[in-house]
């Protein structure tokens, strides 16, 4: 039987959460965090809408996804999100040890790779998932803000 | 007529919350944020109780200074912290473009500086504010945790 709990399958549901951040007019990015294929956590950028810079989604991932399991480690979970993480998000993650981050689009200005942030050396990164959709979300929502 | 209001005086704030966390059995780490000579947060380490990496002093503080602020950039703000801020922590302050880091101890291991991690460039930085009693705070932590 085909296994449908693909990378591109959660990916898909962070997707729809940067959705729901583009229709508030928040910077659409959106996360999931995933435990032996189920999903355990759900949440998209806030920082608009809360005044919070630490509103972003996966940050709201981490605190959720642990308290759903009852504890602070994450070394079982996997986070799915749209755009590479930021130096405040790697940094959350690295204490986590999350056992894998998958993210779609890069962020060459502003991704923990580029700022020099480290994760956990336990946790292994796969990027490129969708991030043609991701990546496309974001651009039309900067167009839109511009007004093109 | 002498300024009572130094950076020993708000550090003295940030160390009793340090002392709140001690009490509790969580790493004595605790933070304020002081804009115009007054306390608008102040918060100390919580991870253990809340089962959740991201409630360090600094993180809790900034989001309650932006909520009293209503807004979320702490362009006006400084934070005191008893202990060198971590790459998560720095990576929020980078985002709140807050206006001065005050920290006691150092931390060279975990600490921002040593990790890579990058404030934002209109963040001014003061370390080494009652860095021994910040310091004393969690060699003691540590010394009893391991009995001795």
């Amino acid at each position: 039987m085909e296994n449908i709990f693909t990378d591109e399958y959660f990916m898909k549901k962070a997707l729809q959460e940067a959705e729901m951040s583009f229709e508030k007019g928040e910077i659409p990015v959106g996360a999931v965090v995933v435990i032996d294929d189920k999903v355990i956590a759900r949440s998209h950028n806030l920082t608009e809408l809360l005044h919070d810079v630490t509103a972003h989604a996966e940050m709201q991932c981490i605190t959720a996804a642990a308290n759903f399991l009852g504890g602070k480690y994450l070394t079982g979970c996997t986070l799915y999100v749209t755009l590479e993480p930021c130096q405040m998000c790697a940094g959350a993650l690295y204490w986590s040890q999350i056992a894998k981050v998958v993210f779609g689009a890069t962020d060459p200005q502003r991704g923990y790779r580029a700022m020099g942030t480290q994760l956990h050396p336990k946790t292994e990164v796969h990027h490129g998932v969708m991030a043609t959709e991701c990546s496309n979300l974001m651009t039309t929502f900067f167009k839109n803000k511009r007004g093109n």
